[in-house]
C-alpha cells in the first residue's frame, strides 16, 4: 500500500542535507567560471525532445496530453538545452556557457537497485568548436569533482572520430560496426575479442582489431594510434587529442586523465571528444560528456558544442561521507510549557540571530519525552516566567 | 517544433538566480527553526498518493507502468510526505519537522499562463495537535516571507470547524452546502448570496448566512462570530482562534494577520485552522496552508498535522524585483589567443581565488565578438606571452 514505483526513492533528511551542501559546492566552482543557471519544464514534446535525446525506447516513461500528443519525462538535459538556445534564447551570442542541476528520469524494467529519477548537475558550452573548449569542461569536471571533496578519481578520454576512422579501415558491413560498439559500450571486452575472431577477414586485421584494446594510457599511447589507423580522419582526431592534452597540462589536470581510445560515450548524438569519470569503488561512471556538434541544427541553430553530467546520486555513493545512522544532531530544542511562550520565543530568538538552529516545542504535545529529545545536540526548558531555563 | 507542452515553461539564467537566491533566504530562515529538508519521488502510485492528494482528477498527470499499474506526477508534497512519515521515518518520534523544495505538477486544460509545473517550499509539523503548533507554522511562514524580501503581504486565517458548524446549524442538505462552500472556495461571493436567497428557509436564516461574509478582521469579529453560531463545536473553533491570536502576539506576528470565517481552504483534507498568503499584485495566494489531522492515518500512523505551501513563481511574481531585461552582467571575461592560454588560466585563477565569476574564452571561436564581450561586465584581453594584458 505504501510503496513507491520501480526505481523511485525517498532521500530522508541526513542524506538529502549532504547532497545538497556537496550540491553547492560545485554550483559555487561552477558560478566562478561563468557559466549560468538555467531550469527546463520536467516534462517535454516526444517529437520535440524525447527523439533527440537518443536515450533507449523503454528507458522513456510517456503519457499523453489532452490533445493526443505524446509527452516523455526529460530522460537528459542537453536535448533540452539545445532546444532552449535554438528558442528562447537564440538571441544571446555564441559561445554560451550554461549549467543545471535537474532531476533526469529512466523508467527501469527490473528491481534492481537502478534509479528511475536521479539528479544530475551538468553544463554546456555551445558555440564554441576549438579544443580549448574540451579542455574546458574537462578542466571545469576536475574542479568541481575537487570542490566536492572526492579526493580520488580518473577521467578517461577518447575520440568518436578515431574509433569510426579506425572501424571503417577494417570492416565494411555498418552492422558489424554497430555490433563492435556494442560491446565496447557494455565494456564487454571478453564479447568484443570474440566477436572479433569470428569475424571472416585476415588474421592480420583481426589483430589491429584486438589492438584496440591496448590504447589505453598516457600520450605515450597516440604514437601507436597513429600506426594503427592511417586514414587521415583518424589522425586529425589523434592531432585533437594532442592538442587537448597540453590544454589540460595548462589546466594542471592531466594527472587525472587517462587517454582511453576504447571509449564509445553514453550517448549517440556525440561528434568528437568523449569522457567518462569514474571514482571510489563504482562500477559505474559518476560523470561523463562529450562534444556533440551535430545536435543543435535539429533545433534551428546549427552550432558546435560540449558538456558534461556528473550524476549526483552515485558522486555521494563515491564520497562515502554519509552518515546514514540516523540524523545528526545539530539542533537545540527548546521545551516549554504553554504558558511561558513567550520566555521560550524570546531564548529561540536570541539563538536563532546567532545562527543557531532551534526547535520549539510545546511539552504537552510531545508523547515520548525521550525518544524525542533524543535528537537534538542540546536541550533547554523553559520552566519559570521569570525567563529562567536550566540545561538538561 | 519547438515548443513546450500545456503549461510548461523554461527559466532563463536572470530569473532562475534570482530564484534560487529567494528559496536559498528561505532555506536558511526554516533550517533556523528547525525543520529538516526531504525528497520524495516525482512519480507516484496514484493508489497511494494520487486519491490522497485531494487534488481534482483532471488536474492529475497520469501515466501507466509496465504492470499496467497507474502513476502520477505529485500534485502536491503533503500526501507525499504522509507516506514518508507512515513508512521510512516510522521510528522517527512525533512531533516531527520536515521542509520540501519540489517541483509539483497540475495538468492545465487551457491555455492562460497557469502553470501545469512549479515549484513549492513548504513546511510540514507532524504530530502536535496544540495551537503552538498552528502559530509556529504561521509565524514561520512570516519569516519565511520577510526573509524572501517581501515588504507587504497578509495572512488570512480561518477554521474548518467553525464554517462546517455554521452550516450544520442552518441547513440540513449536505449538497447545498457543498455548493454554498464551493462558492467561498472560488471567492465568488455574488454566486454565494444569489444561491443563498434562494433557498428555501427563513428570512432570519437567509440574514444569518449572509453575515458570514462579515466574519472578518481583528479579534473584535470573535464575540459576532459566538453568536452567529452557537453549537459547542463552533465555539470550540472560536476558542482555538483566540488561543492562536494570542501565540501570534507572542510571535509579533499578528500584525499581518486577519481573521477570515470564510476561507475554506484550498484542499479538502484540512480538519482545523486553515490559511491563506497574498502579496504584491496578485489575486491568487502566494502561500497557503492548514490543519490536516486526518491524513495521517491514511498512511498507517495515525497524528496530527499542520503545514503550508508557498508557491515560489508567484512569490517571485509578488516581490517585482526581477529584471528580464536581459542577463546581468555579473562576470568578468578573459579573451585569450590559443598561444596565450597558460598567461590566460593564471589571470583567471587568481581572481576565481578572490570569488569573482570569470569566463575564459578563445578569441578564435567568438562569432560575432562586440555582441559577446556586451554581455560582461568587465573584458580583459590577454596579449602576449609575458602575461600582460589590458582591459578593455
Amino acid at each position: 500500500m505504501f510503496e513507491k514505483p520501480l526505481g523511485m526513492i525517498d532521500t530522508l533528511p541526513a542524506l538529502y542535507e549532504r547532497a545538497r551542501e556537496v550540491q553547492s559546492y560545485i554550483e559555487r566552482e561552477t558560478e566562478s567560471w561563468g557559466y549560468r543557471p538555467i531550469q527546463t519544464p520536467s516534462l517535454e514534446y516526444y517529437e520535440t525532445v524525447g527523439n533527440a535525446s537518443a536515450i533507449r525506447e523503454e528507458q522513456l516513461f510517456k503519457l499523453l496530453d489532452r490533445e493526443g500528443q505524446t509527452l516523455v519525462l526529460r530522460p537528459d538535459m542537453t536535448a533540452p538545452i539545445a532546444r532552449v538556445v535554438g528558442s528562447s534564447m537564440k538571441e544571446e551570442p555564441l559561445p554560451l556557457r550554461l549549467s543545471y542541476c535537474s532531476a533526469l528520469y529512466r523508467a527501469q524494467q527490473h528491481e534492481g537497485g537502478r534509479r528511475a529519477e536521479f539528479e544530475q548537475f551538468g553544463v554546456e558550452l555551445v558555440g564554441d568548436d576549438s579544443m580549448n573548449a574540451d579542455g574546458e569542461v574537462l578542466a571545469l569536471l576536475t574542479s568541481n569533482l575537487r570542490a566536492s571533496g572526492l579526493s580520488s578519481f580518473r577521467l578517461a578520454v577518447g575520440h568518436i572520430q578515431y574509433m569510426n576512422a579506425f572501424f571503417e579501415e577494417i570492416i565494411d558491413d555498418p552492422q558489424i560496426v554497430e555490433e563492435l560498439r556494442r560491446y565496447l559500450y557494455e565494456k564487454n571486452f571478453v564479447g568484443y575479442r570474440q566477436r572479433i575472431d569470428r569475424l571472416e577477414i585476415s588474421e592480420a586485421e583481426k589483430s589491429r582489431l584486438h589492438q584496440l584494446h591496448s590504447l589505453r594510457g598516457g600520450p605515450e599511447i597516440l604514437e601507436r594510434a597513429k600506426t594503427l589507423a592511417y586514414s587521415s580522419k583518424a589522425h586529425q582526431a589523434i592531432n585533437d587529442i594532442e592538442d587537448l592534452w597540453g590544454i589540460l597540462q595548462d589546466f594542471g589536470v592531466h594527472d587525472v586523465v587517462q587517454i582511453d581510445l576504447n571509449l564509445v560515450g553514453q550517448i549517440d548524438y556525440y561528434t568528437g571528444i568523449v569522457f567518462e569519470g569514474y571514482g571510489g569503488p563504482l562500477g559505474f561512471p559518476l560523470a561523463s560528456g562529450g562534444r556533440y556538434d551535430e545536435l543543435l541544427e535539429k533545433f534551428g541553430r546549427p552550432a558546435s558544442a560540449t558538456g558534461f553530467g556528473i550524476r549526483l546520486d552515485r558522486l555521494l555513493e563515491a564520497l562515502n561521507h554519509i552518515n546514514e545512522g540516523g540524523p545528526q544532531k545539530r539542533s537545540t530544542l527548546i521545551l516549554f510549557h504553554k504558558e511561558h511562550h513567550q520566555q521560550a520565543l524570546q531564548e529561540a530568538n536570541r539563538r536563532r540571530q546567532n545562527g543557531e538552529s532551534i526547535v520549539m516545542q510545546n511539552i504537552a504535545s510531545v508523547p515520548d519525552i525521550n525518544a524525542f529529545t533524543d535528537k537534538y545536540a542540546e536541550v533547554v526548558s523553559i520552566t519559570d516566567r521569570r525567563g529562567g531555563h536550566n540545561n538538561e
